[in-house]
């Protein structure tokens, strides 16, 4: 007898982390569901059972997650900069529908729920780096008090409730079906307006430094997570290394064999200057390596945009 | 030239600890406003402006703290067992409205904010006892992710506005003017009870530890907070003691000259089994210390109950 693959929801389904996620889990055999408001690539996930609907219309999200055993949380209905602006909104949309879901998940049957946390916000101004997770959570944007409210009742609903969860706190993923949306993925940013010969905004002097991580590298991360039988539940998920945007810009540059048109503006109070995360958690206790160089992730996002984005 | 003393508005004021705090500050000459629903003890605070209105009630919260430098924010609008029981509405009436009162002191001119936070929750099981504030912050309760989440976003409002702030960890305060409410307050319960000759519910075996801090020397700190200028804005306010339920119920029988009629009940899982707290850093930047033994206390604690609870 083979024990059955664990069937799998992935709220958020449609984004960019979403669609890579629920292909890899089509393509190895788990019943799949992807539930959200929109798919960026529609076709891209056209075997996969759709549900649309809002992650703040608790109905509409624990009717989705039913019968399903493992809950992928990837869903954050508002960008960092938007939830300094509203930080109400912010909470309302995204904490507030988080606790009606695990209320949701906790009477169905629901077996585990592996959730995305931002590992690029949630230590704020960091004084180790790599950070590990043990390090001081200090968020310095509303965007990760959040995401760390949400990680906290996650605890919650498994000490009270037995409520069994996973979190990965993700770095600064790239890769294909990333679409640039209000300055959140920088490398998609600069590729798509390489690609279209458009002029690209730049905020601070390039020398922020950040860990990105690879979008299949994330999916292995999370797949791991799904079935992780280790005693931890709180990874760090990056490539463990920081490169500077200026790095970044010149591997792109060098790359694609073109010199992109930077129009530099100031910083932003949400950066933090430096963010690397330490990996050895999730190597020892998850079994999990980034197994992608930044140059071959590079080049396979470009290709992909090539194809895509032209 | 005297320097004015900063004018206070307590919300919350009407409470135990408010009751307490809005005395002696307008017995030291500051201007004091309280807000809140309602007024405990209103004889009490006869002569201090009492501005009754909701905390969920942004308009009514932004008037009273209109024009004044210091904001006392103690409250809390739901009890622990009831925040596990509705997480969202321990949401909606605690972090959303502090969002509001934060965003309207940025614009009104107030000079900062004194929280009353909870040493009792917001670690969780403590791996280090006593706790000090650096200590992993993974609360138990929905009750203490709320004191948490409201902490991470007064760290948010001075990084981003500039508004100034101070956190207090407070334990378990005992002392006049508190009145035992759903398994809040087990000495002022305590001593009710016996004071009626009233059986008592005790929770758990007793041998539960807590850190039980007068009210008087809480609120020698919450002064203290206002006007402090160190370089520190997170402090725990406790005795840096612990005591167990059983050692404050022989304590209260031998001071009282009486036996407790007591009924055990089973232990909750809000409970942590113990709690107590390290106050160097108040010590030595607040300049603050415990000044009353737990004898002292509780004796005066006795002597206002026979006063006033009979």
């Amino acid at each position: 007898m083979v024990a059955q693959k664990p069937s799998c929801v992935v709220l958020g389904g449609g984004g960019f982390i979403g669609t890579n996620l629920c292909r890899r889990l089509a393509a190895s055999g788990h019943r799949v569901r992807a539930f959200g408001r929109r798919r960026l690539f529609p076709d891209e996930l056209r075997d996969i059972d759709w549900v649309e609907g809002d992650f703040t219309d608790p109905a509409a999200t624990g009717a989705a997650v039913d019968s399903f055993d493992i809950v992928f949380h990837l869903v954050h209905a508002t960008m960092p900069q938007a939830a300094d602006l509203d930080m109400i909104g912010d909470v309302q949309k995204n904490v507030v529908p988080t606790l009606a879901l695990l209320d949701h998940c906790r009477t169905a049957g629901v077996k585990r729920v592996v959730f995305a946390s931002s590992g690029g916000t949630i230590y704020g101004k960091a004084r180790q780096i790599p950070t590990p997770e043990t390090a001081p959570t200090d968020p310095i944007c509303a965007y990760g008090i959040s995401k760390l409210a949400i990680e906290k009742y996650l605890a919650l609903f498994q000490h009270l409730h037995g409520l069994d969860f996973r979190v990965l706190r993700i770095t600064n993923p790239y890769g294909p079906f990333q679409v640039a949306l209000k300055n959140q993925g920088v490398i998609a940013a600069l590729i798509a307006r390489a690609l279209r010969d458009e002029p690209v905004e730049i905020w601070g002097d390039g020398s922020v430094v950040r860990d990105f991580v690879f979008v299949e590298d994330v999916v292995d991360a999370l797949v791991a997570a799904a079935t992780d039988g280790s005693g931890e539940r709180v990874f760090n998920i990056g490539s463990g290394q920081g490169r500077s945007l200026r790095d970044i810009i010149a591997a792109i540059e060098h790359q694609m064999g073109k010199t992109l048109n930077l129009q530099w503006k100031p910083g932003r109070p949400l950066d933090v200057p430096v963010s690397v995360v330490a990996i050895n958690r999730a190597a020892e206790s998850l079994g999990w390596m980034p197994g992608t160089s930044f140059e071959a992730g590079l080049e396979r996002t470009i290709a992909w945009g090539k194809a895509n984005l032209r």
